[in-house]
């Protein structure tokens, strides 16, 4: 077993030293107590509130990654992965990286990512998310991407920037004939540049978003939760023929 | 490079047999062109169309897949890969296979994906649809889920029944700890049913749905589209923690 | 009692002319019946299916008016009314009419419409549905609005055509202090020029749009329909202050 | 005129007593000069802040009522109105009142309004929210709505009541022949009971639901909101036909 995670009181808290003892508002949990424990074990806190034992997934450890700029939520990420048809064999290139949410999690899914960022402050988040969570098929670079990819033939280039149709021409460069060029924008503005700015080398041109909508099932307490997250961004999708 | 996919007039066609010509509904595309064409190479019919050569990659094959039953959108799939936190190292059940569209997306994602269809007619489109993809680890079974899984230790199990409450003991046998059941059902009650069913073994219970809003963006034309798909399914989520 | 509505078979049918049998598909149903039928009544028609009789309502009527312009749906009519706090002394101006929808409904609601269309053809459908719908305070005029409107002081007033920013001027001079400037578009780009000309006059600008969801209900089959409309329109709300 | 809106800064101030000063954050602003001020003036406040003086609509009386229950959102209101066609000449009956925010929205709207509620605590709300609102128009009644409705011949009744089914029968006495029972409930229980007991008397049954979307229109910055209410209830229609 990997990293080992601790369930009680509809909290979860992810046993980074298993030598130390772990201090929650419901009381500490010894160090003892979780080297002895096996996967679906309960054991108790020294305020006897019970938790339970299970192996670390990686969504538990992708929950607790840094945070430095916005991220897309996993809705958006879902669509970019079944839209694209990414899978164990795709190579794909992101820019900008952001905090890595999208990276890292592109990095479970596929052969490679290759993860350009500009700003060394988020780079240095991406850093520490990618060393967190173990992943060594995401290769970061802190470079400008509107100088170029240095990959070629990737399955998909994904771009969450503010002006994506600056990109589109090194994008094009990148991408494999039949690739797909992805841009993840919160405007309106932003996507009628992007796909206005995409030339004749690019079809199957289309715009989308994904409202996820939450809902209480609670016995006869069954409605959609009042709060909702409105917006976070519409995705544009567009594959390469020529 | 492998199935080779001819794109133009917004139609694509994949070529099954390169001996072959196809014919379109704008004019005949003759094999000798397109066993010389290399990806990004445009190659005329008969009739003077251009048709732009490229690999075919796995959305398009999977796009072709036969339909006996109402398959799982792309977007909802994203939801499950993404909230699951499947990849490359996931283990997957999943029951009933229907068409297979699930199962053969998440065999491109995961390391295995087990599928039970009690209904042979599904079964053998499943088995088609297998085949025609070329994937080789998503083990099919013509059998009743209802008696039990197989397999133990699994990160998800996914349901797909009208009756998917009915599962929940024999989806907690094959779950390792922390692993997901997930359920997914067109109607409210089916979800009623399933949640409440829920024991105390399972925490972290949510019931979502993906909405896919498409917009049109053609110059000033720039507006969700008219028309739209109301509703698929609800997606449900609990996680096997004692 | 007014006009008479006969309904069966998931059918409405207005009674036009009481001296007339009305032929449906469903068969033949007799003046006769017809003119010896209080409302509650059942009668059958010639092929022995049941019909009902009833008073006919506004919105019997309504239903059945002519279009020859896209209409606003009933849905954005309600936040209109209800964002605007329009009622029963509520004076409106409206331009441009289309096939009067939204007129011949605000006059059912107001005091006074006003309602001016450029085009001759819409001109004669909107005179055509207020004759129809036997409305006497909904004055119709066959102007370009652009040139300005003949009345002042009015709690509302609302636009739908392509240019609705070239209104706003005459807009307000015919606003109260305090009133409603509405403005209907089915783009992004109309609202963005609409919402960027408003002047300091303009204050509590507000964008809206309504989504109706239309559910299936029928015992255990509860669920969103899978049919749906996706857009019609942005509203967009403003209030003159100086 | 009568009741005076005094906006600045965003906020809007209706003056109760024109002999009185008006204390806000943005400093005083002096009765005297409330006094001289026509609809459309600008006066400044001690600190020099400027407010413009206007007529205070309907709409900006109602966004003050007291609420003492949970009240129906306008955006739910307007889909009542626009569905039965509600007009100058509609008569409804409503249960319970709740903080009496459709009854006197909808007194505003047609010709008679009958509102019953149950509990004496709402009832006193509701008593100063028409008070407050100056209507004449509406009858409240502190009855308990199951066991009947004193009028008849209505064109709707619209019931707000966590068992709305336990009133269908009552209802439909009150009724005019082809008048429609609504119902409004947050949950799909609520819902799934009213339909299933509606009986043969009732045709053309619908059920919706309206969401509204609230977009941000600031130059490029062009989106749906981030936040954004995610659910208040489901509306059912039904007509009496029989």
């Amino acid at each position: 077993m990997g990293k080992i995670l601790i369930t009680g009181n509809n909290k979860k808290f992810i046993v980074k030293d298993i030598d130390k003892d772990i201090h929650t508002n419901f009381g500490m949990i010894s160090s003892e107590d979780i080297k002895k424990a096996a996967p679906g074990d309960i054991i108790k806190s020294n305020k006897g509130i019970e938790f339970s034992v299970s192996e670390s997934l990686f969504i538990d450890m992708y929950a607790k990654i840094k945070r430095g700029a916005q991220i897309i939520p996993q809705k958006d990420i879902g669509l970019i992965i079944t839209e694209a048809g990414l899978g164990k064999d795709s190579v794909v290139i992101e820019a900008g990286a952001g905090s890595g949410a999208l990276g890292c999690f592109l990095a479970k899914i596929c052969k490679e990512v290759y993860s350009y960022e500009i700003r060394e402050d988020f780079y240095k988040i991406v850093q520490k998310n990618i060393s967190f969570l173990e992943l060594d098929n995401i290769i970061l670079k802190n470079k400008d991407a509107k100088l170029g990819f240095d990959e070629t033939n990737a399955d998909a280039v994904i771009l969450d920037l503010s002006d994506p149709w600056e990109l589109i021409d090194v994008s094009k460069k990148s991408l494999k004939v039949g690739g797909f060029l992805i841009s993840y924008s919160p405007t309106i503005p932003q996507v009628m540049d992007f796909v206005d700015k995409l030339d004749e080398s690019f079809v199957y041109i289309k715009t989308s978003e994904i409202i996820e909508r939450n809902w209480e099932v609670n016995k006869r307490k069954v409605r959609p939760k009042s709060q909702a997250i409105g917006h976070s961004g519409f995705l544009s999708f567009a594959r390469r023929i020529k």
